[in-house]
């Protein structure tokens, strides 16, 4: 129950955050930035933007090799895109947050693209939590959403951990198309690059069992070849699960990124007028719907109304700082 | 493997069929329609059309309670539906085929919606065939395909079974427009509807596993509310999967086809001009791409290149008399 309630909230956040459609003409080094950011607090110094990410690249409550992974995906991208981003100009109390009674911290950081990057923001984010049965949750997650001035789809992986003998994964590439409408889409980034068969390999662990998420919706988001798997060990076996971590999920982990790096990132899927408004619509509609859905049910329940409040603000006000 | 190959064949059977975009302006009754006919086998006569109806109704390959799920459905949808049907006029050897060999036979049977109707056309068929490595292999199947006039999804059934302990299902209310840039389509017939409690019902049988098609577009097709499962019981007990059937499909498929009946054939979702294009443009896409994919590989394989170039010719030609 606390799973699937994290579930949609992550959810939520990634399918949130996932609409560059009101933030792809204008960026944070534009006069619009001043106009946004100056009715709240101030952006950060950049101590103190060094600050939030070093708490980011913590990790501090989860297993190792989840650790591991995560560090290893950010650091890829980093090396990557990062002289396409601007910094994280959220506030410092949003960029790590926690709940009054110390249960829940959450580590956040968005950066925007630059104007003239595809790539409209990264968000990476860990939450923990203490759940009312006594364990603990740990959710862990990264996103990196485009811009319309390409329709290269984006790319999300989250872990959701309740258990050291449990872990819900999502890794995808969501389509920023409709894969019925667009067969030639699906084609070059689906089946030409034989997403399937990471999938394909993770089912076949006998601790693997399908996942489905709860909304309809967050469902109709993903790709036909999402591997979103519910993993689960024998109780008391965290070493198994471990060893999942390390020899199975890292790697195909560190494939599909690399796939969506090289497809996705490099040009070449420049749009026309239509086209662009096509995909500014339909990643809105996928930002409205999903805020709508979940994200401002969920985050009160993790962080009480007030802070969760805040932090929603916060991520509206920076991503529709380009818009 | 073989359920594989036929399983493409199928939904390629279903997917090429399941595009009304070039049939929505013109019907049987219409001019065009001897233009059409009088340059293949004329149409059947009366008493022929009773007699591949009556062939198609005995589905005298599958277990009794198969039997009796598809009788119940057909029956259902004609009762509600038969007033607003032409009746069949596929030549009587398309009605009924087999191959050279006897290994193989079929009957199918497509009627086409009256002008003023928001069917375009309703495929019935079963398929009965000997595998080479010994067993025999039953697909039945349901396709109801909406026209232009109507967003309202489609409704499609099929049961492969390539063993009395084994079956795979699919029972889908087929999207006619994307979900994500769609919301509130999705609300109106997905969640409103709790087709997803159908879902959940089946996959809790210890017997049930997910089932995912090999195509990826055939995957797209399918809504987030699929019941798309694989049902497998112990070796020999042929008893315990006709209890299934029996027990639990039969209730869930016929609760599925009511919810279809009343949300999606009784009208108020009249489309307006741009609308109508966008459904066509995407039905077509269903068709064509589903034929590219599978179509005319498949029936090859179960009937001969001859009698299967035959028949989905005469599938194409039926299909598009109304265009």
């Amino acid at each position: 129950m606390a799973v699937n309630s994290c579930h949609c909230f992550l959810h939520s956040q990634f399918a949130t955050l996932s609409s560059p459609s009101l933030a792809s003409t204008r960026r944070l080094s534009s006069p619009s930035r001043n106009r946004i950011t100056c009715t709240a607090t101030p952006p950060p110094p950049s101590s103190s933007m060094e600050e939030g990410r070093r708490k980011l690249m913590e990790f501090p409550y989860v297993p190792a090799p989840v650790r591991d992974l995560m560090v290893d995906l950010i650091s890829t991208v980093d090396n990557r895109l990062e002289s396409q981003l601007h910094p994280c100009t959220l506030p410092l109390d949003v960029q790590y947050y926690e709940n009054t009674t110390g249960n829940s911290q959450a580590s956040l950081q968005i950066r925007r693209g630059q104007d003239s990057s595809p790539i409209d923001y990264i968000l990476e984010s860990w939450i923990h939590s203490k759940l009312p049965t006594g364990g603990d949750l740990n959710i862990t997650s990264l996103l990196v959403n485009m811009n319309s001035s390409t329709d290269a789809p984006n790319f999300l992986t989250e872990l959701i951990q309740p258990s050291p003998t449990s872990v819900i994964i999502i890794l995808d590439l969501p389509p920023r198309k409709d894969p019925v409408l667009y067969p030639d889409y699906l084609h070059t980034f689906y089946e030409s690059t034989q997403l399937d068969t990471y999938r394909q390999k993770l089912e076949k662990l006998p601790e693997v069992k399908p996942y489905l998420s709860p909304s309809l919706y967050v469902r109709s988001v993903f790709s036909p070849t999402v591997i979103m798997f519910s993993v689960e060990t024998e109780t008391g076996d965290s070493a198994r699960m471990e060893e999942i971590v390390r020899s199975h999920l890292i790697p195909v982990f560190k494939d599909v990124l690399g796939i969506w790096l090289n497809q996705c990132t490099c040009g070449g899927r420049e749009v026309g007028e239509t086209e662009k408004a096509y995909l500014k619509k339909r990643d809105s509609l996928v930002r409205i719907k999903s805020i709508e859905i979940d994200l401002e049910s969920s985050f009160p329940r993790l962080f009480g109304p007030e802070l969760a409040s805040r932090v929603v603000s916060e991520i509206r006000k920076v991503l529709s700082s380009g818009s």
